[in-house]
Order: C-alpha cells, then sequence, then structure tokens
C-alpha cells in the first residue's frame, strides 16, 4: 500500500519497480487509465485496443487482455469505484538506451481513489486556462499515451486551483504552432453548427479514448464529426466547446482564461456535455 | 543487486522504487552519467552543476553534494572504475500530473560496468549512421538530461552493429528542420580550419558536460568555438568531426551512412579526438 493506494507488478502485489526498469530510465513504456465499477473496467475493449496499440507503436508486446483482467479482478472489489492506472514498460534492461535482445515488459496495475469532483462540473460546466507551455511536434509519438510526459507535468504546474469552487479545472495546449491540441488531462471538442470537430494529433497530443467514442457517436446526437486544425481564434467562435476524459465522460466549458493577454472568452450555458455524457452512458 | 549492478535510494541498499514516483509515472526528473575512478566521480563540479541546473529547470530542488557524494563512496570501491549513473525524480506522488504540494525528491545512484570499448574507437575513430528518428523541437526542455528519453530509444533502436568491429557506433539525430543536433548519447563537433563548431540545443538536444569542457579549453588547442545550427550538407564539408562523451571524451569520426539515401560520407584519419582527450586529460 503507498498514499492509499495499492498495486500489483507482474501480477504481485507490493513489490516495486527496479531503477534499471527503462519506464523509470527513460519513460519507455505506456499506460491507461480508467474506472473500475463492480470489478469490471469501463470501456475495457478500447481501452484495451489502445493500449496495445500504443505498445506497438514503440516496440512492445503488451501482456495479454487475460493477465491484465485477473489484476485488475484481483486489485478492486466489486464494490469499488475507483481509478486503474495501467503501465507497461520495455522492462528492465542494463544502463545505455538499447534495449535488451530479449525483454521482459513490466506489467503495473495501480489502484487509486475515485476523484471528487464538484457536481457543478457536470451541472454547470468547467473553467479552463490556456498554458503557456507547448507541445513539441513529434509524429513518431502522437497519439500516444507514453510515459515521457513532463510537458503535461509543467503545463499542470501553471495554475494551482483546481480544487477550488470556480476554480480553473484544466489547461488548454497548444502545439508549437498555436494551434489548439487538447487539455493537459483530456480532449478536446468544438460543436460549430451540427458540426463537431476535434483537433488533429497527427503531430502532437494523446488520442484519449473518449475522443474517438464520441468522434464514433456523434451521428447519434445529429452532429457531424471531424478532425481538423484549429487555432485560439477559430476555438472562440464555436456555439459550444466540451472537454472528455474517460474518469468523468464530459464537461461542458463556461470560460477560457488567457493569462497571458488578460483575455476571456465565456460561453452561456450549453447541453452538448450532457448529451455527450448521455451517449456514452455516463450519466 | 540487478543485473550485475547494485544501486541506493535515498542512501538505502537495494530498495526500490514506488510505481507512484513521479520518475516512473511521468519520466518526471533529471539524471546524470559519470566514470568512479578511485572512489572519485571524474568532472565532479561540472557534473554537479548540471545537475542542479537541470532540477532547477524543471522546479526539483537537487539534493546536496554531500549526500550524492556520500552514496557514490558507498556504493564505489576505491578499486572500481566503473560508470556512476544518478537520478533525481520529483518523488512520489499521487494520481495525475499534479504534483504534491510539498515533494520529496527521490535520489538514486546505480552502478554499472564501464563498458569495453574498442581499443581503434580510440586510435582509429568510429563509424556512425544518420537516425530517421528525429528530435522534436521544445525550448522548455531542451539542454537538459531529463528522463524523457523516447525519442533517443527510437532512434538507438535503428541500428544494431555497435559491438561488431567496424560496427555503427552511434547515430546523428537531426532537429524537425534537419539540423545537426547531437548522437543518440553523445554530442557533436564539427572542425573548418581553426573554427570548431557544435550545433545550438537551444530547441532539443542535451547539453553535455563534456561538449561545455571542450568549449571552454578549445582555445588550447588553438581553436575558436563557437554554437551554431548547421545541416548535413554543412557538416559533410567539416575537416575533422568527433563525437564527444564523459564515458570516453572523444572519438574521431571516419564516416557517417545515411541508410535513407544509400549515401557515406568519409573522413581520412585525424587528430582531433586524440588532442581533445589530452586536453581533457583522459588519455
Amino acid at each position: 500500500m503507498a498514499l492509499n493506494s495499492s498495486y500489483l507488478i507482474n501480477g504481485n502485489l507490493n513489490q516495486s519497480i527496479s531503477p534499471f526498469d527503462r519506464g523509470f530510465a527513460y519513460g519507455d513504456g505506456v499506460f491507461r487509465t480508467l474506472v473500475m465499477r463492480k470489478g469490471l473496467p469501463d470501456f475495457w475493449r478500447r481501452q484495451y485496443q489502445k493500449l496495445v496499440a500504443d505498445c506497438s507503436a514503440i516496440g512492445i508486446v503488451c501482456p495479454s487482455a487475460e493477465l491484465l483482467m485477473s489484476d485488475l479482478q484481483q486489485l478492486f472489489s466489486i464494490e469499488d469505484v475507483a481509478i486503474a492506472k495501467i503501465i507497461i514498460t520495455r522492462g528492465e534492461g542494463t544502463r545505455g538506451y538499447t534495449p535488451p535482445a530479449i525483454t521482459a515488459p513490466t506489467r503495473v496495475v495501480m489502484k487509486s481513489k475515485m476523484p471528487e469532483y464538484p457536481q457543478q462540473n457536470f451541472s454547470d460546466g468547467v473553467h479552463l486556462c490556456i498554458c503557456e507551455t507547448r507541445l513539441a511536434m513529434q509524429s513518431k509519438l502522437a497519439g500516444i499515451k507514453h510515459l515521457n510526459r513532463l510537458e503535461n507535468v509543467l503545463a499542470r504546474m501553471e495554475w494551482q486551483d483546481a480544487n477550488l469552487a470556480s476554480g480553473i479545472v484544466e489547461g488548454i495546449m497548444l502545439d508549437m504552432q498555436g494551434n489548439v491540441i487538447e487539455c493537459t488531462s483530456a480532449n478536446i471538442f468544438a460543436r460549430y453548427g451540427e458540426r463537431l470537430i476535434t483537433p488533429s494529433l497527427d503531430l502532437c497530443g494523446i488520442a484519449g479514448i473518449t475522443r474517438q467514442h464520441i468522434l464514433d457517436i456523434a451521428h447519434t446526437l445529429s452532429l457531424a464529426p471531424a478532425i481538423e486544425e484549429f487555432d485560439l481564434n477559430k476555438l472562440y467562435q464555436a456555439d459550444e466547446m466540451i472537454i472528455c476524459s474517460s474518469l468523468y465522460g464530459a464537461w461542458q466549458v463556461r470560460s477560457i482564461q488567457n493569462f497571458v493577454n488578460v483575455h476571456q472568452k465565456m460561453w452561456t450555458a450549453g447541453n452538448l456535455a450532457a448529451e455527450v455524457r448521455a451517449a456514452l452512458k455516463y450519466d
């Protein structure tokens, strides 16, 4: 048990990580974060498929779904509504970037408390800021939920009042060219009439499973989904904006604070996030 | 003991890393690699100053030099010529990018065998390739030896014969605009007459201590050092090229293989690497 949490490493309780693990040494691995309810992971098929794809993108053979499900069921009780984080690394190595000829991936399943999100995030919406930290553009790693997350860490350190009432809950990250990409821990959608657009993640950002899920079900809301590049000016012209995550589904964005030029964009209340949550069966 | 190696974590022998350590979760930390001889670290003043600067750049308070030196002396005997790797992370946290209000950095000191470099790397020089994996441009992280090293890992996985006689020992990494930046584990210098230039690392790459050391002593070799942007065409026009690292000082580059366009650049034997090693007192 660590910090009110517990974990399994390669199926073993309360073991730990060698500093020679390449996940620690180089961030050489990938992860997923998901909600456990009644002993089962939400959206497991999507989560596992993305985990396999992300592993494959950096040349790691993903452990089987059966192994991971066994770990999850060992760690989470039927009563828990809690967060599972799965980390898969390339495994232990010797010093230096060259991977061993034969590597055994390290498989970590961790349990954390469900965050206590304020009810008003769901009912009224949330407030965002613009992060000064930009996302570097790297097509070989874009979209992958890998362990090299220093940009997200630096961006998240830029504001501090996420837990206050009416505090800023997320920060928007732009790429080096000023395109809107994502929030530090969420993807972004903007509605223009019947069009629902989300940024292209071909050069940076993490392609979350909830983003893909929303793209898949948009037509049930009579919306035409599209992946496009857009900048802040275009975003400010949206009829509605939402952010999405597998932890809370979707939240309506009510304002964006730009600390750099002391500009604030505000939206009136909207229903898109609630409709999306209903379509995703989050309500 | 792990893989013929041993380590101290926060001064304790054979402890290990929690998966909640932010170094593991996000690559939220920095590192140094150095040679230990007669129980002492090579170039300790430069190494420690850079460690402090890199910690500071991402908001980590570096442990004292006394603590680290105590760890090194506990782990390495007077007889060892071996590699020490120091990793400093932001410490343990809870799930999510937000660092805890108070963090205690995790301090890891690891021991590895000294690589058995072929003598001809020093006497005859080495062969390089051009990596397809490019370096993303991120001014907030450029120069820092941080733990987000997936680009280096992917680049290093591009070739496999580093340990063969006449094998390729290093790969040159370019930035997204085609500028020469560094090798996967080494910095680069090119000599044009009496000018000794090394790439700018303002947007990507790791600013190694040996690179800075060479810039500092270049005048003793009657060379005028400079930091400049240059591409492969400019590099191929150099009179001599060397790569440098704190593990071996400097090696003369004899050829660069470009697998993409099946082009090979070759240089005749040169003395620059030997002169640099002598000036750095590596011989």
